[in-house]
């Protein structure tokens, strides 16, 4: 039996896995991964090889009741049963919250599972599904070694005046502050700007990460300074179908004028809003890139996330005093040359000058001239959450072994 | 008796006016400034003359029902008995919110009057309170012509993609967009920039409008392309009792969490925030100013106003493409040399060198250098309401001539 590490990410209906080879590679060695979605409706189960190969798949009937425990049960006989049979050394979980004082990954105990369940009111929707197979897990494999690595985490070294709302001290004190999110991502950039180019090691960059959701993210000498994201996730950038910054005031519009409730006008901003609410068409770029050309409010979308884009990104010029680089990352990022293009463009101010060619291509660098460069960088959060994993757990075999 | 034009602000609690010669003159003759404060509990009348000497002066007891309609009619008796008496010619009315179809000042008609309460529900705190006057005015003196100048009118020459949230086109069609205010602030400004500087006519311009409430706005050639402000008087910088910039969670967590109603939460992002609620101390920079050496959470909030600044500064270069020149005015900008001087230091990356002699001593150029420059320009918003009603009042006898 392969000793692996398994690494969850849990949504509000899917369940995403990767399984690691237990070993102190430097580079985490990918075996499997895979995805359970349509929990609650339409169960299905697909799993791939590091290559790529779909190497397991299953449906199950409309309706069946389905969640997080029986998945993780299927999870756990798929790996038990495949290729020679695999044994979970360790799981890493993706947990969204880690409040004002995570700063690293941590290896969850009781304690610190309750913990972090008192911060389900700054997250109420993602949080506490987020400790759902933590606890399952728990219960199930009391002895296996559980790590949570947040994604909040790596933005706690900004310095408070980047995080602070203009509000009472009480409530910032009570944690209402811009604490930024994707910081799984931001850390794995961080950690190739070593091999892309050294001058993203030391100098001012601005990360964009595109994907369903979306941010910026500014790094002085590698460290988180500022983001887009804000105190929820609703906050920065358009994104698939979240708003991203809004008046407060359309808040209030929303509830007294069209007589939403609070918990109403939320979902509305979740689920209604950004390029599909602008569109009506589609929350994915693709499809709005297609039909670009025939639909004017495809456009529409496109133009604004662009737009929004540039705005945030001087925003963020301003909090870094400067810019030496942009790098793109996550799904739009790193696939919509268009909107790499455009943004380029839209930051000419700043002294970038796309390199035509190059960003069609696909090369990691993508503008040229003596300015301010940009490249792409694949995101691998679970890379992230493998690594910080392996430390806490080293971690704690060293503190064992000094009592 | 004199013919003059009387200039109306309608506040919460208080009343501001301006009386001006009704004469030609192509900068307007002030004769007095005034206003009525505490109107509903200690209402106080105080007026001055162009050259700041009080002129009169009246109380009235505590908890005096005593409202617009009192106040108006003292007004006209005043105006009536003083110095040989004065007849008004017309009435110019600030009104805070024009929608998105008034781009310029109007002759109030009742059809107009009408169309303007339909806006109520986009500025309810402000909007009906502007329209009080008019409506006595007009019941009063039916024939005075009377005119709006709008607050929002200067900024409807932005770009639709510098309005527009990342909402649904129903919603932004019912008129949920950025408006931004402080127009009349700005298109005052903009009526100095030939006698200021020629480069500030045909550059790219930030304006920073920073009184107790504040806002940034953008001038690409003398016209708005971009503000800080968005729907409601609520967004953008930091302001006095105002939290500028906030993430929409955080309006559900005040509901979710804390229990408040819609409009408790909204009373409270509009009274209790900002630098009174950061400072826990003061809304007022002058009195920050003071403590902030004894009192770290007076820092703390000169800071996070500083530093906002500086974010949407850097937005706004982005709007811009670029930048020549930012310009300071109204209270805090145009009296408090630290917070002007902390404002250019952090915009550093844009060019800017502070010039501190220059800025201590109250020159208009505060800048020196071969980059961007800053200056300092007083503002007078109700100069740009009595130019803008003899426009209108101009036109409206032309087009009556051509009958």
């Amino acid at each position: 039996m392969a000793k692996v590490q398994l690494v969850l990410n849990a949504g509000s209906s899917s369940l995403k896995f990767q399984v690691f080879v237990d070993d102190g590679a430097d580079v985490p060695n990918r075996l499997y991964r895979g995805l359970f979605e349509g929990l609650g409706t339409d169960p299905h189960f697909k799993v791939k090889d590091h290559e790529g190969a779909v190497v397991g798949e299953e449906r199950w009937p409309h309706d069946t009741a389905y969640g997080f425990e029986e998945a993780l049960a299927y999870l756990s006989d798929w790996l038990a049963a495949h290729r020679g049979g695999h044994q979970l050394a360790a799981v890493g979980h993706r947990v969204v919250h880690g409040g004002p004082n995570y700063t690293h990954a941590v290896r969850l105990t009781p304690e610190i599972i309750a913990e972090l369940d008192t911060l389900s009111p700054l997250a109420p929707l993602h949080q506490p599904r987020s400790l759902e197979p933590i606890r399952i897990i728990a219960r199930r494999v009391p002895g296996l070694p559980q790590v949570a690595a947040f994604d909040t985490a790596f933005h706690r070294t900004q310095p408070e005046i980047a995080q602070a709302f203009a509000i009472p001290q009480s409530l910032t004190d009570a944690g209402v502050k811009r604490y930024g999110f994707h910081g799984l991502s931001y850390a794995y950039l961080a950690t190739q700007f070593p091999h892309v180019d050294e001058r993203l090691v030391h100098g001012k960059v601005v990360a964009a990460h595109l994907g369903s959701g979306a941010s910026l993210g500014a790094y002085a000498a590698s460290k988180s300074i500022a983001t887009t994201m804000g105190f929820s996730a609703l906050d920065g950038l358009v994104m698939g179908t979240r708003c991203g910054t809004i008046d407060a005031g359309v808040v209030f519009y929303l509830q007294r004028e069209l007589g939403m409730s609070a918990p109403e006008a939320e979902h509305f901003l979740y689920t209604k809003c950004g390029l599909l609410g602008v569109s009506g068409i589609s929350n994915d770029m693709r499809e709005l890139r297609e039909k670009a050309e025939a639909e004017p409010s495809a456009q529409r979308a496109i133009d604004l996330f662009v737009y929004r884009i540039n705005r945030e990104f001087g925003s963020l010029v301003a909090a870094l005093g400067g810019i030496d680089a942009l790098v793109f990352t996550a799904g739009i990022g790193e696939n919509d040359a268009a909107t790499r293009a455009e943004v380029i463009e839209a930051a000419r101010w700043a002294g970038f000058e796309l390199d035509p060619e190059a960003n069609r291509s696909g090369a990691t660098r993508i503008t040229r001239g003596s300015g301010p460069q940009a490249y792409v960088i694949p995101t691998d959060e679970e890379w992230t959450i493998v690594r910080e994993m392996r430390a806490v757990l080293a971690e704690s075999r060293q503190d064992a072994g000094q009592i």
